[in-house]
């Protein structure tokens, strides 16, 4: 009796995956990694660097970047080519002697799905800082999806001249 | 004798399709617009951006942009919505009294596919004026595949500051 009741759930859900699969509870869904959206996936690596910055945790903000030496940073006429050339400008540019991160807000961000794999994401950036100068810009985000989440392989940034 | 041998050839072209079109002269192959690559047609968007440029040729420059409201160029801390915008970007700094197109060169192109209809491409803008100036800088491009071909949807600008 219970291996024929397992035979028609297990025929029933050749027939109909997706119905199985939604009616388990959303915490379980969730769980997988392709259950979020991209667009979620990606919005959340946002906000995560965003609350990292204004905690000044700096190595919190670059766990949003593809951490190789094929990550590509763009700013100006100059490009930083890896994580580590990444990170040492912004040290060099926020937490040197004389310089501070202040309070950062991403703002006006849209994401761009390219792909099941792929997103774009185009955005302004605003820091204020605490002497109330407040430098800000735009940005262009390229993001891959790897095995362990939504990384930026490609930032270009730049600020009001 | 003739229409038993036309069966058998759409019997087999049934089987082995791609077989079939691969015996076809290339010229007819190249025809379809996916017979050239994602890659070597975005580089010939660019390479035709960059001769068109050299020409003084605004109106053939902007053709490798997509004619829409949705383009958005980007440069400094100032955003372009739409085509026109843009257009009007490029004749204000370029082509308005006082103001020259130079010669462009494009260089350290890197395209790189996001996907079976987007890529982004990162590059080096090099302009050569009459007085001897070189406004240069880097360029971020995400491009989306259309029906009638690629198009650049996002630019992203920046100059040596």
């Amino acid at each position: 009796m219970r291996s024929g009741f397992v035979t028609v759930l297990l025929f029933f859900q050749l027939l109909f995956p997706r119905l199985l699969t939604t009616g388990l509870p959303l915490s379980v869904q969730k769980a997988g990694s392709a259950a979020l959206s991209g667009e979620a996936a990606v919005e959340e690596v946002l906000r995560t660097q965003q609350d990292a910055w204004n905690h000044h945790d700096l190595d919190a903000f670059m766990s949003g970047y593809w951490n190789s030496p094929a990550l590509t940073f763009f700013s100006g006429a100059t490009e930083r080519n890896g994580w580590q050339a990444t990170l040492d400008r912004y040290r060099a540019a926020y937490t040197s002697p004389g310089h501070e991160m202040g309070q950062l807000e991403f703002s006006g961000l849209r994401i761009e799905m390219l792909g099941a794999d792929a997103a774009f994401v185009r955005g302004s950036w605003h820091l204020t800082m605490s002497d109330g100068k407040t430098p800000h810009g735009l940005f262009t985000l390229v993001f891959r999806r790897f095995p362990d989440g939504w990384r930026i392989v490609h930032d270009h940034t730049s600020a009001a001249e």
